[in-house]
């Protein structure tokens, strides 16, 4: 967060990148800090407070008409403006992606990595979204809420996890926006109280991809959230309250899934 | 519903589509009327029970991952499967609509297109998907969640409607796959517990799409639903007892919103 309240576009080439590092944000700020690595292509990004809703001023929504980050301006086509996770993946990749290091040219592999990052955009994202509602930030204790969410994440990423049994990445076994697009919401997993540990062939999928020096800068723009997997890990072993309270949440949530009778069940 | 239960691939050559007459499932009958009305390209179908569970059969999960409909095969592609509507509309049309009646070739309207498709799948799909469940078919009433999704899909909706006032379509004042991705939700939208009069620019453009022939058509793949905005409006008006219950969740929802002091605000 900087002091500044952004009140419009900044920059006049380029790419220009108005995003936070929610588990959306980062699939816009990793793509573009692995274009930057590999052929040296620069952007420009403002923080946008979502708390301050600065993505609801009228400015923001001429280019972003849903009022959610991220959003990325094309100074170099005109100010032309993209707005969801997935069009903004598949549009730095066909524009500047020429020697398709994390996209693909075969048609069939178009249409597979099409395919994960739609998934990821109708399911992973919106319902371990939902899960987070309702297990920290509504207002009220639902379980029915609770469970139903934490639930579908549970399915969604035993799907990733069981795909990821027999390939180290999503499509043709190579690093790509479909990998992207997932990476965010599966870094913040256990945050949505989902056991990372138990998804053994997506775990070690996570840790490739944290691997990645472009992946860590595009985690730091603008700067690095404090519910990321190894983060949240680490508060649970230095922070006695917060670990307490984690703890509460958990049990809360398997009482809500045995109130409503949940199993696991993938797909 | 057919009698018989499908218990794999019946045809092949050609797409075959696994379907039921959801609004998601619609996007890919549609959009196969529309092929077929144009270019004379024909398709088979099946009729996938979701109540009986078929999608969750392995014979299925092989084809499409995540056990939802709709999915297609393509024969003529070595059997390759397409789960996830966002990627049949742009598979379908990257293959089979040469002289993209339904799609675009200029790169800023391609990626136009993509993010009003992705706007639908990751916003307004998931939304009005929680809102019927809170609003019916969840196995408790919970205000909370009525209020939360029911206000979600009209501030999306809300969008639509204002993008749709200085343009007949959503992408180049053409139909194409971006009206389909959403049409099959708004159709739903009374069902949903959403004042479809509310929205005059959308209520048009869902009279225009739902004039075309090829739509008709793919509304009643397999079967027409009894939830659609006509069918529902027709319903209330035949059957004073429907009628009286609908009345009821109505109230329902906006003594819920009263409760959370929920506000119409778009976006």
């Amino acid at each position: 967060m900087t002091d500044e309240r952004p009140t419009g576009l900044k920059a006049s080439k380029g790419i220009e990148l108005l995003t936070l590092g929610t588990p959306n944000g980062v699939k816009a700020s990793i793509i573009l800090e692995e274009l930057k690595e590999a052929y040296g292509k620069e952007y420009t990004w403002q923080s946008i407070d979502i708390m301050q809703n600065i993505q609801k001023e009228p400015w923001f929504t001429k280019l972003g008409p849903n009022g959610r980050i991220p959003v990325i301006v094309d100074h170099d086509q005109g100010g032309f403006a993209v707005q969801e996770g997935l069009a903004i993946l598949t549009y730095l990749t066909r524009h500047y992606d020429p020697d398709h290091k994390f996209s693909f040219t075969d048609p069939l592999d178009i249409s597979r990595a099409e395919q994960w990052m739609a998934w990821q955009h109708g399911g992973l994202g919106p319902m371990q979204g939902q899960a987070n509602h309702f297990n920290r930030f509504a207002k009220e204790r639902i379980p029915y809420g609770m469970q139903r969410y934490t639930g579908e994440t549970e399915r969604l990423v035993g799907i990733l996890d069981s795909h990821l049994k027999t390939t180290d990445y999503l499509v043709g076994n190579k690093y790509s926006i479909a990998d992207i697009a997932s990476f965010g919401w599966v870094n913040t997993l256990r945050f949505a109280g989902v056991e990372l540990d138990d998804f053994p062939n997506l775990k070690a999928w996570s840790e490739r991809i944290n691997a990645r020096p472009a992946v860590q800068k595009g985690l730091a723009v603008p700067q690095k959230i404090t519910f990321g997997n190894d983060t949240y890990l680490k508060r649970l072993e230095e922070d006695e309250e917060y670990a307490k309270k984690e703890k509460e949440l958990r049990e809360q949530i398997a009482a809500a899934k045995d109130q409503y009778g949940y199993k696991y069940a993938s797909p």
